[in-house]
């Protein structure tokens, strides 16, 4: 496994992000890393992560399963263009859409398992599916679709200066 | 707009949930009202809440959907029985499945207003059709396919005496 995660790589104005942001101190900062071609993230929810008791919420396994994604996106991109990973510009990915199976109660005392790989790419296009499971027992599983962020979402963001 | 959201008819041991849990002090605390046939709830993110500067990020849109979605059915499980709101034994569902679309970035600096409808009821199961909006405008729209919490989550969840 790398040691650098993907997200070590983000630029500074966009790693404020709740998910997946360096930044953000009181984020989830998840961090994933390549293993072959499988992209992997390990993430221990604190106690208040519940949903019915003893079980992590629902939100949670999304909020995981699309960072993790766009951030497989993101490094994917580096891979496909034959360019080492932190390299300006930046390929950042943002979602068009999420989907999530969930299909057991995941257990919240425990380490979550995260496991992506990309299934398409066309143009501005990565689809990412990946598995949420513990201790082997997969819980959820989600798909998501990342495309590249435009230039003019960063250029129109309301209320930030980041690109001023 | 009724007074009374439906979260607060969630009994105790079920109310911890990060999304929409009363009891849950670092959570959402989201709050879900009928408007007719339609479920509502609005939210206002905190800063941190971010994606992409000046944007929601979309882990916090998707728990939003999940957590209104599944009050939306336990809402309605009741009306569907002819019951009255808060009586025992309270209908509780958990998420099978959850789609997103997300449309348009969503300002984080705005108040999300979520509208929910049912589309589709058989056995168990009570699919709920959403949107999410600022000022008029869609942002996301989200799927849920909700089913009644089995008895079996709730006895074998472990680390909790919730039920003992």
């Amino acid at each position: 496994m790398a040691d650098v995660a993907f997200q070590e790589y983000y630029p500074d104005e966009l790693s404020h992000c709740y998910g997946c942001g360096r930044l953000n101190e009181d984020g989830l900062c998840i961090k994933s890393f390549w293993e072959g071609d499988e992209a992997v993230c390990h993430f221990r929810p604190h106690p208040y992560h519940t949903g019915p008791p003893g079980y992590v919420y629902g939100g949670l396994i999304a909020s995981l399963i699309d960072c993790h994604s766009t951030a497989t996106a993101s490094a994917t991109a580096y891979r496909r263009a034959s360019r080492e990973s932190g390299t300006a510009p930046a390929p950042r990915y943002v979602t068009a859409s999420l989907h999530v199976d969930y299909r057991k109660p995941t257990p919240i005392d425990a380490v979550l398992e995260l496991r992506a790989h990309v299934t398409e790419m066309s143009g501005r296009k990565i689809v990412v599916a990946s598995t949420l499971s513990v201790d082997g027992v997969t819980c959820a599983e989600g798909v998501v679709v990342a495309v590249e962020m435009p230039d003019s979402m960063l250029q129109t963001a309301p209320g930030t200066d980041a690109h001023a």
